[in-house]
């Protein structure tokens, strides 16, 4: 082997990040070891840090380096509102809009069978705590509106009304339709069949 | 912020990996910290293991975990043959083919002006005290076949014909033509031109 063992050892730790095949990963390697040092020793401190500080807030069950994350413990947020994600960054896409100020929980994942994930590998006892220690009001379930998504949002609407505790929750679903700049030419079928359907009045 | 702190410095160090925007850093982040957190401590410590044992090898200048590279301290490799190339991916490249049983000299960069890189920054005084310090027989210019690439073969084909003690040394570049597989129809003009320019009897 021409390669010194390092660089061959962090070119494959390196590939396992998601969407980095083994070209990218050696490019990676090189540039860190010969371009970027400290950019280099700035990634393996983050990580060790994140690795070593972030746990699961204890109410929404987001990536938090406190037992309480800072949008539960926040007093300005509504506590009666509850969004349900699938991921960070899900919860992340709805903060940047600055037009929610309920709180959130965070599933970590969606049902797919296919990948072997269901219910029981989603945070939904803790959901189901939360709902019980907390005095919720509505539950806007906003799941990804992906096959994936779908069913999940179907499984919690499920179990949501099935549960006499919570049956005077206000349960909702984030709209389906004609994405904001698009035009009906170009959207697929499907999109423009549920903008029909579940059209608003004026 | 509602995203932890520890997450949000994760997502700006792995940013400044080449190919990876601001999207792509918060899909490793989260990637690492939720789903693969042994393969997130892998790479913390191959980097922190590369950073403290990879330097320059002392006559090859690729990167290495000891003095003298393995290449280098070979003894089955031809000693008295020098290939030049660009970057250490570039050696790779070459060993993967079987075919070259000389030694390597790495520049680890080519001349590039609008980047700011010139002769001094490339290993080019590393390179003459190597001639002078080895016996070489050849030198291969295996820069790639781009403009900087070419630049540099120039340059150093300029600065080694001019130096009285390296005049016996036989200087090659590597041959330019149609790719394996290629079909005429299909290749750039520019390589099809240099293809029957520089035909060879057969």
């Amino acid at each position: 082997m021409s390669t010194a063992h390092a660089i061959e050892n962090l070119r494959a730790a390196l590939a396992c990040l998601p969407g980095v095949g083994p070209k990218s990963a050696q490019r990676m390697a090189y540039y860190l070891i010969e371009r970027d040092r400290q950019g280099a020793r700035a990634i393996a401190s983050a990580l060790n840090h994140a690795l070593d500080s972030i746990q699961h807030c204890r109410r929404c069950n987001n990536l938090s380096e406190t037992e309480l994350c800072t949008l539960c413990s926040s007093a300005s947020r509504k506590h009666s509102q509850l969004c349900i994600v699938e991921t960070p960054a899900d919860l992340e896409a709805i903060e940047q809009t600055g037009s929610y100020k309920g709180c959130y929980f965070v599933l970590m994942g969606t049902i797919s069978p296919l990948d072997g994930i269901g219910p029981d590998n989603l945070g939904i006892d803790r959901l189901l705590e939360v709902l019980d220690e907390f005095e919720i009001e509505e539950i806007i379930l906003a799941t990804n509106l992906t096959v994936e998504g779908e069913t999940t949002a179907e499984y919690l609407t499920d179990l949501l009304t099935g549960k006499d505790t919570i049956k005077d929750i206000k349960l909702t679903r984030i709209a389906r339709g004609v994405p904001v700049g698009g035009e009906l030419e170009y959207i697929d079928r499907n999109t423009v069949a549920r903008a029909i359907d579940e059209r608003r009045k004026v």
